[in-house]
């Protein structure tokens, strides 16, 4: 059987920017980029340059990708040509493939909005459109409004869609801004087009969340004929998000009848991945991931009520609409089950820890980690903190140093230009081989300003570990998170901290505490000693 | 035209007890129940009784509701009678006037899990639901694996529902257990139910989100006939969560084709307090608000983009599908360099600043509100702490006091029981109408707990502002978020924190530096200093 290919364009870089609070980096727009690229997508849009300027900078700085590379921005104004369009030309100047360009199709936005007349509104898509195509672009049109425009004059709506296909766009893309279109008109509004001549296989849909169906309206539309699906990881986007294609790739490539129908760039093994790609945004984006996300959510696959639990370990399939391992999650099973025994020798074998089946101290570590978590610690990411709570356990941990006591001070004042100021000073005392060492540093970075009072606790506790000093002269801070949960009963501080070595290893460790500077110190402390242990292992 | 009766049960004290990490006292049971009854839901689901200690003291104590009260069991076993099947007599112990029990309907479940035979399993169907109509109770037969059973054996599936309706069941409740039945399915499935002879106001739709379309698959069983809509409040439950009564019942009360359809229990008056409602559960849960919820998140109003927000401002319905307060939420437009004068004149004007279109501060604001957002701040979410910085370019800004400087300290050291113990303090020097005034606090909660140096920070700041101190005694710290984000080149920290007063005003400030304890600081004087503003314009 022949499938039919479906194209996935991803707006996480351009609409996904638009979710309250949302601001990328450009070396955050390149990583999110290089990840869309390794999921499989077809176009990854950048953002509308000239709009905005980090979004000018990632396209001057775009990797190369083999998704096509599109810039958004919008069809000509009236009055001018599209040649001598300002806002156009910032677009198309960015130089990428493909341009995205939006455009009224809704009469009431022509004449309220705009205040222009219907041809008018004609005329620009038109133009705009068959410039794009002359320079060598290939074009897509991004019809807004398009199903409240289409229920109040089908026919304008349909004309605006045949002006841009007659001037050359590739894609017309049906855009549902509102969020308020339900499925069922979706799919019926696109069987419309196509009996009215529109080809399917130039028709994009966009969708928004206003009303939980965004996924449901994209798929609406694909089952009605439509063949490119815009969407963006984890849902993000403007109000309530986009259509989210971490739950329609796996939908599109795994569920009937789409998986049989239609063809698209993800394979297999890239799909392993959309678990990981959607942990990583909300880490770029420093949110707590959502545990109930379809498909990649921790519980998604978390089986709770017992009846469940209990047929799931006879046969998985029967309380699980597909298999976990597809989309790189897992299956969580209650603690006390065997099942978490199992799990936590792999994970303890992957660390190079092999422990037999009946080893007393597994269901402490068991209980320790579930200790733990309930005071609010996190060993998702924590990876390097679990192993030195197991190995605890596990009686392999030596004690290299004993950390006395430590002081930090943060003061704030104005210098002698009467500038406000900030200096941070930590004194941290450890034990070493029996030998007490007191070590000071401050904060001070090189252009001689403050880094705050982490950076002077890490820099004093690094000062001097006697025979270890050697081990981690090597180590850097790569990076710092800080958020705030529930830890019993009170909101606590939880800091996740990422280092690196010279050897190219990468290690997290966590640390909580109601005291932020306290938190980020156990976090600190267990750095050093999982980078003390690897060394000595290596040894 | 007559509007056809469509009934809505909720299911958020059963199934949504299900999700992981939620387990209702009895007295959460309560207020939730009273909540769901205020809604103007038609069943209320109230636990499994027998199953679940606190299900049964709920049943006990139940408090009185127009909705009726609902049990969950399941059908009895094969072997016994329905009498004699002491799981079924402890649900029907319960008393309440409906008892829904669940049972099987997909033939590989009978025969692989129960291990009984086609035969059995009707009988046992019919005989619980026969004993139910006898106690003269409301009965409602839950077909567990109902999709996939019809998938398999469309004969079995509408055989076990024809054996409910003929004991006299009054509804057929079609399960997707394991949330994998895509919603056009599920709408060909229940036309095929009514083709082959069952009432479609006999039967009910009960989805879960496994793959983001639990809002849509009840929509299009309901479309397809059927009349009972399951779900949760917030989406809770198993896995991915159940259907979301709280995006389901605005969208079958406000929304076409449903609304001129439909008539629910649901008054306008009721669906008002929705996003209350919605907070009221999260609050019980100590959940953070999901912000892009739809119609209750705190985004699902707010329009970022500049050409959405500009329009908007012409008029809302070009931008929203629906008014926000009809649901009891409302619109935001949130400061960002994306935004324009528009925008930033109607955000003033919220903000009782009347600011006339040629002000010349409206461009210094909006230069200022670009270069502090490349700094790293973010003023979606800090309205506060854009206000102030509106007003100090307006020349509104009283300088109340002045920070002459400040000193905190964070020590860590064995106490005389040799346990590790931290305590913070802090000393805030300010001078206020002319007085230099000092303060220092330490960070001990009531219980004798360190809560850190920001905690030791606040205390110091608000323990004397001279004049001004009465005004500030009733604010409260209710957040703090710590994020660590790009400020030009360098990793800075952002933190955002809200407060709230004795009056219920509640708002958000951020402060961003290299030093968290600067940032927080910064923060903090915003949010002192907003409060000083809108007290003195109260006055």
């Amino acid at each position: 059987m022949t499938r039919e290919r479906l194209y996935l364009y991803d707006t996480t870089l351009r609409d996904g920017q638009q979710t309250q609070g949302v601001q990328f980096s450009t070396p955050e727009k390149i990583r999110i980029a290089r990840a869309l690229d390794a999921l499989g997508v077809d176009y990854i849009e950048g953002g509308w340059p000239g709009a905005n300027p980090t979004d000018s900078a990632f396209f001057d700085e775009a990797p190369r990708t083999r998704a096509t590379l599109t810039a958004f921005g919008m069809t000509k104004r009236a009055g001018r040509s599209a040649e001598n369009d300002d806002v156009l030309a910032a677009v198309t100047n960015a130089g990428t493939p493909a341009v995205c360009l939006v455009g009224k199709s809704d009469l009431f936005h022509v004449t309220d909005a705009l205040g222009i007349t219907a041809d008018e509104n004609l005329e620009n898509i038109r133009a705009s459109v068959a410039h794009l195509v002359s320079l060598g672009r290939e074009a897509l049109f991004d019809a807004e409004h398009f199903f409240d425009g289409h229920a109040r004059d089908a026919g304008y709506a349909t004309a605006c869609l045949q002006a841009s296909l007659e001037a050359g766009a590739r894609w017309l893309v049906l855009c549902d801004t509102n969020g308020g279109t339900m499925p069922s008109r979706i799919g019926r509004t696109v069987e419309a087009l196509i009996a009215a001549g529109i080809p399917g296989d130039r028709l994009g849909i966009h969708t928004h969340n206003d009303t939980e169906q965004a996924v449901a309206g994209s798929l609406a539309a694909v089952e009605a004929g439509a063949r490119q699906v815009q969407g963006t990881l984890n849902g993000l986007g403007e109000r309530c998000g986009n259509a989210n294609l971490t739950a329609l790739i796996p939908t599109l490539c795994l569920k009937q009848p789409y998986a049989d129908a239609f063809e698209t760039n993800v394979t297999a093994q890239a799909l392993e991945g959309l678990t990981r790609t959607s942990r990583m945004l909300d880490d770029i984006l420093n949110r707590v991931p959502q545990k109930q996300a379809a498909y990649v959510g921790a519980s998604a696959f978390a089986h709770k009520a017992g009846l469940h639990a209990s047929a799931i370990v006879k046969n998985p399939t029967t309380y699980e609409h597909i298999d976990p391992g597809l989309v790189g999650n897992s299956r969580i099973i209650p603690m006390s089950n065997q099942a978490g025994q199992s799990n936590l020798r792999r994970r303890l074998a992957e660390m190079g820890l092999e422990v037999a089946p009946d080893n007393p101290a597994l269901p402490r570590i068991l209980e320790v980690v579930k200790a733990r978590e309930a005071e609010g610690y996190s060993y998702d990411t924590a990876q390097a903190s679990f192993e030195l709570l197991a190995r605890e356990e596990l009686g392999l941990l030596p004690e290299f140093f004993e950390v006395k006591r430590y002081r930090v001070t943060v003061e704030r004042r104005k210098n002698k230009y009467n500038q406000m100021v900030s200096l941070s000073e930590a004194v941290v005392v450890v034990k070493v081989d029996g030998e007490k060492k007191l070590s000071v540093s401050e904060s001070l970075d090189e252009a001689g300003s403050d880094r705050g009072p982490v950076n002077a606790l890490s820099k004093a506790l690094a000062k001097d570990l006697g025979p270890y000093q050697g081990v981690i002269d090597d180590m850097r801070l790569v990076d710092f998170k800080v958020r705030i949960t529930q830890g019993g009963t009170e909101a606590v501080t939880r800091v996740i901290i990422d280092s690196a070595d010279a050897q190219g290893r990468s290690w997290s460790t966590v640390g909580v505490s109601a005291n932020i500077v306290d938190a980020s110190f156990e976090a600190l402390l267990d750095a050093v000693r999982w980078k003390l242990v690897r060394d000595r292992e290596g040894a």
